[in-house]
């Protein structure tokens, strides 16, 4: 054998329990879920709220398209099977790095309510907290805002069933919080996030 | 608004760097890839480490077939196409999970080269260290000693396309590290692992 590096070590076979995680980590791992239509401001929030977390000593990541559509659902499209699919498998590993402990962030529009409440039955099945953010804004706004010009396209017939325009979105029925991104700041918006986590127990450990 | 609970917080919008997550995890963020014929020790190592780990203060998750295939995975077969598929995922949402600053830990039998290789090529370009784990035992041995009876059902026809009896194993030709199991314990298998992560730096932040 090589020489031995690592010392001091208690050796256990089996799993690392969820409390122990939690103490590391000063925190209860679960998923914050985003959802709006496009340029509503989800994916926005989401990264100042995970910056702020981590600043404050807090493991939070960001499940976003950059990081999904071009790696694990690369080999999805935009069919409605192919958008379950989608929101089934961030829905699951979400569920994962919720249970590994992070705070887990997730910004897709996840325009179904069926298809989001199958990722909180999975979560709550668990024992980990989910909490569904409604980024709201109208599609008005959001076509004003058209920060990638996909509200022209989807309207000039260049994007088929874009959402909000001619694809439906959901809204959630009961949602744990609702941002108006009318009336609220970014970072009134993220404020109100992170003071949900902290009343809910989230941050405090154990 | 409700009543701001959370104070003295700087907000920005934008990505966490991952100098700015490996300080607050002191780690960097890696994927440990663990592959071997069924009952060659994978997850019994793996769960090892990630509790010697979790117990030193630094943050690890085993991605296994509990986890993985009863959710990610389940609408995946045995086909070649979807195990090909079912490794694929595993490469995607190991690589997540190194980006968020865990040691991940993947333990599946992978047994194709090819698979393997391509869940490296995402992890080196995006510059996320990569350790292949050859968990070596004869088949001989792991029919001896086949704690779940899938041995017994390969040969009796019940399990068809198993790998090591009717199905190839593809040995790693450069794995970072090869465990001959029927030489080491599951503690000294653990700790040459772990040694390698403190001489690779991942142990010590920055």
């Amino acid at each position: 054998m090589a020489k031995q590096v690592a010392t001091n070590i208690t050796w256990h076979e089996g799993h690392v329990e969820r409390e122990h995680r939690n103490k590391l980590l000063k925190q209860r791992g679960a998923t914050i879920w985003f959802t709006g239509l496009s340029a509503s401001g989800k994916s926005t929030i989401a990264f100042t709220i995970e910056h702020a977390l981590v600043e404050r000593g807090h493991l939070a990541y960001v499940l976003d398209g950059d990081n999904i559509r071009h790696g694990l659902n690369k080999n999805l499209g935009f069919s409605p099977e192919d958008r379950e699919e989608n929101i089934r498998r961030i829905g699951e590993v979400s569920k994962l790095f919720a249970e590994a402990g992070l705070l887990t962030l997730t910004s897709f529009i996840s325009p179904y309510r069926a298809d989001r409440d199958r990722a909180r039955q999975i979560h709550e099945k668990a024992g980990l907290a989910f909490i569904e953010v409604f980024v709201e804004a109208s599609v008005e706004l959001c076509e004003q805002r058209d920060p990638r010009g996909l509200y022209a396209k989807a309207r000039a017939g260049e994007i088929p069933e874009f959402t909000g325009i001619s694809a439906p979105y959901e809204e959630p029925l009961k949602p744990e919080i609702v941002l108006d991104t009318e009336q609220l700041t970014v970072v009134e918006s993220a404020q109100t996030v992170l003071d949900c986590l902290v009343q809910r127990g989230l941050l405090a450990g154990g």
